[in-house]
C-alpha cells in the first residue's frame, strides 16, 4: 500500500479522515505510524496529497489531509480481456489497475469456461476490491471501469466499433501474424484471448472490427504475463515529473 | 503445457520416448491425445521436434519422437533478484523462465526477510520445477541456472564486476532516476530489489559497479508485475521465424 485511498464516508470534515478498517491496520502493522507522521494519501477519483497522524488508537486511525498532485496519467489503451479464471482474473484486475488501464472489458470467448461467469468475484464490489488494490499499490486513485460482456458475437457487433473509433486497435495472436510493434503514441484498443488463444472466427470477427493481429514472438506466455509485457511494449514510458 | 519437455531418463531408444507422470496426464486429459496424434516435444536443453503418440494406456505414454528445430533465442539478460517471499517467487521463476532468462542470482537485500532464505523452494529440484512450467509453457528447452548469494557485500563486492562485465547494468530504482530504456541491442544486467526497494547503500554499491538506476514512472509495481516490464521494456522483440 503506497497510496492509502479515501472514499468520501471517511471523511468527518473536508481536511479530517477517520479509518477503521485494513487501511488502520496497514498503517499501524506496516508503516508503524506514529502521531504526527505523514502518510501518502488520495482521494477516490480526485488528487493526491498527504496525511498527518493526529490520532492512532485500538479503534481508529485519524488523519489531517491536504491534497495538491495530480495522479499519474492513464493509460491511453482500452483493454478487452477474454474472462480468465478468477484466480487469474484477481491479479490480471490488480496488475492492469497498477499499470493505469481505465477502461476494462471482460468478454467471452469460445475456450472461456461458461463456468467462470458464475463467479462471485465479478459483482462490482468484488471487481473494485482488486482494483483499489492495484490502485493503491501503483499511487493512483482513478478508478478503472469494467464491463462484462456474457456474448462474443453481439459484442463485437453492435458495441465494439464504438470502442474502437479514433483507435489503434490490436489482438494478441501467436504465431506466424505481426510483431508487437512498440510505444505507439496513440489511442489504443487491445484485445487479448483465453489461454489456448482466440478461435480463427473470433480472430476474423476482431479483424473485421480493424484488429491487427499482433505476436511477442516465439514464446507462448499465460495470459497472466502476456497483459503486463503487451501493455509496457505497446505504450510509451511516461517520465516521472521532477519536483 | 505448450510443448512436452523431454529428459534423457524418459528415452527407451532414440527415437523412442515413454511417459508415466503428470506429463502423461496433461496429454490425456487436456490435449485428449490418441495413437497417431503429434504433439510438440523439446529433449531438455536440445533440440524441439514432434513427438507422435504411438501408444497411451492407463500407465504409459509412448512416443515416437523427432528433432528438427532451434529453441527461440535466450534473452541477452542477465537478471539479480532480490529473494522475493516464496509464493512469489515461484511465480516469478515461471515468468522468467517463459520469457528467456537464462541466468538467475537471487540475492540478498536488507528488506529481505531472513526467512525467506530458509524456503525448500531454493532447493535446486524445488526450483527447477517451477523453471520447467516457464519452459513448457513458453515452448523452450534450455535450463536457467539460478544462483543463490545470501550476503549482498561480498557479493557485489567480489562476485558482480565478473557478471556485469561486458553489459550494460541497470537497476530498478522508482523516483527520480533515469526513465527505463527501450529495445537495448546488447548483453544486460538488471537488479530488480524487494518490495519497497533497495536501501540507499545498496543502491550506491550497484552504482559503484556500473549499474544505472533506472524507473518505470510514476507507478510504483509490485516486483511479480515490474519483472515482465522492465523486460518486455528493455530487450527488443525477436520477430517469429516464418517457416
Amino acid at each position: 500500500m503506497n497510496l492509502i485511498l479515501l472514499f468520501s464516508e471517511d471523511f468527518i470534515s473536508p481536511q479530517r479522515v477517520v479509518l477503521r478498517d485494513r487501511r488502520k491496520a496497514h498503517v499501524e502493522t506496516i508503516h508503524r505510524a506514529q502521531a504526527g507522521d505523514s502518510l501518502r494519501v488520495g482521494r477516490l477519483n480526485g488528487l493526491m496529497g498527504t496525511g498527518q497522524v493526529v490520532r492512532l488508537d485500538d479503534q481508529e486511525l485519524e488523519l489531517n489531509v491536504t491534497f495538491h498532485e495530480e495522479p499519474p496519467a492513464p493509460l491511453a489503451l482500452t483493454l478487452l480481456l477474454a474472462l480468465p479464471r478468477p484466480k487469474m482474473l484477481k491479479r490480471i484486475l490488480q496488475t492492469v489497475s497498477a499499470m493505469g488501464v481505465k477502461d476494462i472489458h471482460l468478454i467471452n470467448s469460445y475456450r472461456v469456461d461458461k463456468s467462470f461467469w458464475g463467479s462471485p468475484l465479478l459483482q462490482t464490489e468484488k471487481l473494485q476490491e482488486q482494483l483499489i488494490l492495484g490502485l493503491e499499490q501503483a499511487r493512483d486513485t482513478m478508478m478503472p471501469t469494467v464491463h462484462q460482456h456474457q456474448r462474443f458475437k453481439p459484442f463485437v457487433e453492435d458495441e465494439l466499433p464504438q470502442i474502437t473509433e479514433g483507435t489503434q486497435a490490436f489482438v494478441a495472436h501467436p504465431g506466424v501474424t505481426h510483431t508487437c510493434p512498440s510505444a505507439i503514441d496513440q489511442e489504443m484498443t487491445l484485445a487479448i484471448g483465453p489461454e489456448g488463444g482466440f478461435i480463427p472466427y473470433e480472430i476474423d470477427k476482431l479483424a473485421e472490427c480493424g484488429f491487427l493481429p499482433i505476436n511477442l514472438g516465439e514464446r507462448i506466455l499465460r495470459v497472466e504475463t502476456a497483459v503486463p509485457v503487451l501493455l509496457s511494449r505497446l505504450t510509451p514510458l511516461q517520465p516521472v515529473k521532477r519536483t
